[in-house]
């Protein structure tokens, strides 16, 4: 895991970006939907950075997808225009105003699941501001409708004067198992085939069909869908690498982190717990993340400001020892932290903002 | 849980504070300490807040607690003095510098628990700018020493001309079963006698003798014990309620969040997922958080801008209410939020800084 170098220079715990690793993934993410024809909408909760959003764009990406309002205000005053924000919105009270805004500075569309929140875009004078992207539950069972449901409620919403475009989902089921990504994709791409047949039915057109999470970006990359929305891709991660979607050499993120004590037997404590690495956890990973200077002991428990790495066969290192942490999850861990250290052969070139972090209104 | 009123006028979500409830929870615990006669150092890794820290010195605490050279230096930027960084710090590179300037402007002590992290002290020249306490490892087995190892310890780094003020430890083994935090706490304080007792044999007097953990804060309070250091008190939270160390109309802090989604059959989801609340979990404590307003119904899966909850016998609540969310820890949730939105009587009075939040290093 990691096969690039640590900076000796970082203040742990650091979160480390390898530039070129991260250039990689981008690349390869934007020619795998270029020789599909689908357009990549990467999502941006994952790095919550202008400068990565920009490496995106730049490489191939036809808009940007967020998770809040929040975070499509710190894109938008970016400069960044045709945003996506794939998450139920509802325009109650500030959110409606802030909503308004923002469309007068770029094209939003948002995600919406019910009449009821259609309702609230209606009341608050927003229905020709946004477009409306309909959610389908494709087995996640989190939000959205079914894809039978999905025709009468693109009928009701537009019979309430509002402008749907098409419809979205998220197959966040396809983390649960790591045999599973590539029957979930199959099943994602037909599910949104078969709400899109029902909404012409009705005459409906979808204009986005939309699907989007790194271990099924490639596979669900089948008409109808025309647009993908993965966000970790850019990073990897433990996860990913469990669940095919990455090799090791493809994970450009790690936390930096300091062994600060080694006084109980079989463990070293590194001063990265919860609130550097973020507790998220899928059933099929054991511990929080894996340390490849520790030839991948784990960390087993967290602290909030310690990490336990169980050191197994591996002998204790010294006091002081930096070591890289790969998280099991990208996007909390970046939501922990104000900046990245940015990295070239191991050296320091850049510190970037964790521009929309914390946003999360 | 939770006596109090959500204000309708927060932006969701939102990190509230109940100023009475918060303000009663700080007197409480500073008298129960005052009529021990030991010191209150509070930890203030919970609130990150010097806000609060004012409170709590307004309020009977002596000094206070830091897990991170980052927070004390936040606290000595806004006045503190006598601070504690209750964490083995490794002294080494950037680390050195910022301890030297720290202890220019303020008294400061650390913790250590090995001689190779004091040989870095000394080789930083810092041997005298800072006294260290000693860690014991009471039980929780993440760091510090045993107690029969301690009296070694403090002789190995006097001989290295190192200062050492006594000894601390962190009872963290309390949390991990609701039927043990008495017994806990009398081991604590035992084990701490033991330590004490067998460094004064070898001449080294442990001026500081210190426990800490809200669930342990008042049974450990016994002699040798003259400092205790919870954190979590000043909120509570779903983990303190159902450890018995608070009473549910004790939980001060909560995150207001909006019901965006009743689309799957069952539950609700909001606008507060791990991002918002945190992932920790104990294993006794199912689920990631309450819902007064929805009968106490759980939020039992989150992404990380979802929460969904398990509405079992509640009837399904309309898109846009707005509800509280009692976290299982507050600590790290209040880590996530850049702000309090203070309340008295259901109205927002203040909105206070989570100060040294995402200071990690």
């Amino acid at each position: 895991m990691l096969e690039w170098a640590a900076p000796e220079s970082v203040d742990t715990p650091a979160l480390v970006v390898d530039l070129d690793t991260l250039v990689a993934n981008i690349e390869r993410m934007a020619s795998r939907m270029a020789a599909r024809g689908v357009s990549l909408r990467p999502h941006t909760k994952t790095h919550k950075s202008v400068d990565i959003a920009a490496l995106q764009v730049a490489n191939g990406a036809l808009g940007l997808t967020a998770a809040s309002i929040g975070e499509a205000e710190v894109l938008a005053a970016a400069g960044f225009d045709d945003l996506f924000i794939a998450y139920p919105i509802v325009a109650a009270r500030e959110k409606a105003r802030r909503l308004a805004r923002l469309a007068e500075r770029t094209t939003v569309a948002v995600g919406v699941d019910s009449v009821e929140a259609g309702r609230l875009f209606v009341d608050h004078g927003l229905a020709r501001a946004l477009s409306l992207t309909i959610e389908i539950d494709t087995g996640q069972h989190r939000s959205g409708v079914p894809p039978s449901a999905a025709a009468q409620l693109a009928v009701d919403l537009s019979e309430l004067g509002l402008r749907v475009d098409g419809v979205f989902t998220h197959a966040g089921q396809s983390y649960w198992d790591p045999d599973a990504p590539d029957r979930i994709a199959k099943e994602e791409a037909a599910m949104l085939a078969e709400a899109v047949e029902r909404m012409a039915s009705r005459g409906v057109v979808a204009h986005r069909v939309s699907a989007g999470a790194t271990p099924t970006a490639v596979a669900s990359a089948v008409p109808p869908v025309n647009e993908e929305r993965p966000g970790t891709y850019v990073f990897n991660d433990r996860q990913q690498v469990g669940l095919g979607s990455a090799a090791r050499a493809d994970v450009a993120l790690a936390v930096v982190a300091t062994v600060v004590s080694t006084s109980v037997p079989g463990q070293a404590v590194i001063d990265a717990g919860s609130k550097a690495l973020a507790a998220d956890h899928q059933e099929w990973l054991d511990g929080f993340g894996v340390v490849p200077e520790l030839g991948d002991a784990k960390v087993v428990r967290m602290s909030e400001c310690h990490g336990v790495v169980a050191l197994g066969d591996q002998p204790k290192p010294a006091i002081g020892t930096l070591v890289r942490v790969v998280p099991n999850h990208a996007c909390p861990t970046v939501n922990l932290f104000d900046h990245y250290d940015v990295v070239r052969d191991g050296t320091v070139i850049d510190h970037w903002p964790v521009s929309a972090r914390g946003h999360l209104a």
